[in-house]
């Protein structure tokens, strides 16, 4: 049985689709306990029109909320009882094994590495959202509001990356890249130069070289590594280009008779795609490196991802990834058990 | 009349596809002149399927090929008589006004720099190609070889870009803005944050803020400024998730026979859109603050390209962008005169 702590006062639909998320989740699976976290009344009020095993869903409440566009470590230490950190209190005493939210990145991130704590050993913890490709997902690490990371930084993002997706997703051996702006060693900027031998010398992850972001939706790596300013290009220009394709695309479709009769019939084609494309379709981004695990959904979260990001720290608190990233960053610990 | 050296031995498609459209760019305009450079034989032997005015047309021997894996430095200064060298000394002597190329970027942009020189006052002769967006078309800077640029660095490459917008490309009072992971002015890398008020104090250009990566295919800004590592990543994810999310709803519509009959209906208007979301269909990436005009289109390019890019440096030519950048980066001269 795992507990999740759920924000359900964060996100442009919080709270109705927060709190239909996690019945859903309750529904689909026995093994999941929810705390739903925020305003008791407004809780209580989108509750009553649910079914659910009450046994295993608890309000909590947080009288206050913290707004995506507040400063987030201020907003952190000032807002003692707002939903985030009142929840990830629960994760800190160990009375939620996970927190999920669709509220602020940045208090997400400032509150997990604050509150929840880092794994011993971590200097960064990283934001590692899932990414659509050809052939499935990829881990891009880090988006996450550290930028100007170090070698050093980029070296442990590989590790945990890759702790995530051999055992969270089920991924044997993971292929880890750097992100780059060409193939050979010698390319790159002084980052990325100092970061390839480091990778190219670890020898517990399986580091296939450079990536161009051409190369990315192909799915050539399992597990791409760069540093958050660049992931937070890539992650957002990604959604960027497709929404805006395909958009053109069916502006295009509509704008004359013959194209309105295909648009009909290629409706369920394009709309397979689409959402194989959608990155909401994978959960949220779990925070990597943090003493139980912190997921941030979309902003734009329906119920249909909350749930799905409930659901997904089912795997990742059964494989025990904290515990697994502490063992591969400070080796020496493990060796003298 | 301009005079357009184009490399002739450089690019995937060379030397067919390259003769084929430096022919077509003859027979469209008639201010035009083509020197071909590479080796002779090749050429000519291309040159006997097709008609044209041979009075505008030139074949410039050059025994030597760069190769696209070659460290670009050694290439430009021992293969001198390579089709790159030979074309930029061309530029050089002042007997050729602009070079295309298909061939190696970064030969395409050291040899830039080294042969056809700096204008006064150039930092960093930033690659500044057109991207496609729903409106019309972007110019992204820098996407060039040069990473890890300076603050001071990136306010030149917006001057030149908002110069190049604004007289080659016709857009009145082009926007400016800055690639960054949030709208507001304390979001940022340090060498975003050092920028950002070194750009609004610019009164020459009209500077909008910050640009996040997922506004860039709206058409948010004219000119988006970056450094080249980002800019990179940003050019060839924009084509990268442009093709793979195309293949898929191509692969998704001929999956089923329905699916199939729509595809027959759809065709013409999905084929437009991709039209206007093909990079290729707007030329070459001009390399901005050199002395004469030096263009790289795509290593890929067919006939239409190069056509494109030879025509896309009359109007280059014709509004004396050099000698303007070379006005707004040295304004004590201009003042002086």
């Amino acid at each position: 049985m795992i507990t999740v702590a759920v924000d359900a006062m964060g996100g442009d639909n919080a709270p109705s689709e927060i709190v239909k998320g996690a019945v859903n989740a309750l529904n689909a699976r026995q093994d999941v306990k929810v705390a739903l976290v925020g305003l008791p009344e407004v809780i209580n009020r989108e509750l009553v029109e649910y079914t659910y095993d009450k046994g295993r869903l608890d309000v909590v409440p947080a009288s206050e909320v913290i707004a995506t566009e507040e400063p987030p470590v201020n907003a952190i230490r000032s807002k003692k009882d707002s939903s985030v950190v009142v929840a990830l209190n629960l994760v800190k005493k160990k009375q939620a094994d996970a927190f999920v939210s669709c509220g602020s990145t940045g208090a997400v991130l400032v509150g997990g590495q604050l509150i929840a704590g880092k794994v011993k050993g971590v200097k960064r913890p990283p934001l590692a959202p899932l990414l659509p490709t050809e052939k499935g997902v990829s881990l891009l690490v880090d988006c996450g509001a550290n930028v100007d990371a170090r070698p050093d930084h980029l070296v442990q993002f590989a590790k945990m990356g890759s702790i995530y997706m051999e055992h969270a997703m089920g991924v044997k051996n993971p292929r880890v890249a750097i992100v780059n702006i060409g193939a050979e060693e010698e390319k790159g900027n002084a980052l990325v130069k100092e970061t390839f031998p480091l990778l190219k010398e670890c020898r517990d992850i399986n580091f296939i070289g450079s990536i161009e972001a051409r190369e990315i939706p192909h799915g050539q790596a399992d597990v791409i590594v760069c540093e958050a300013f660049v992931g937070n290009v890539i992650l957002k220009l990604y959604e960027g280009v497709g929404a805006t394709l395909v958009n053109e695309i069916k502006k295009g479709m509509l704008s004359s008779f013959r194209g309105k009769m295909g648009a009909l019939l290629v409706k369920p084609a394009l709309k397979k795609v689409l959402k194989k494309f959608d990155a909401s379709e994978h959960g949220g981004a779990p925070m990597l490196g943090l003493n139980g695990l912190v997921v941030k959904a979309h902003g734009s979260s329906k119920a249909k991802e909350v749930t799905n990001a409930i659901i997904q720290c089912i795997a990742f608190q059964e494989q025990d990834i904290p515990g697994k990233i502490r063992a591969s960053l400070n080796p020496e610990v493990a060796d003298s058990k």
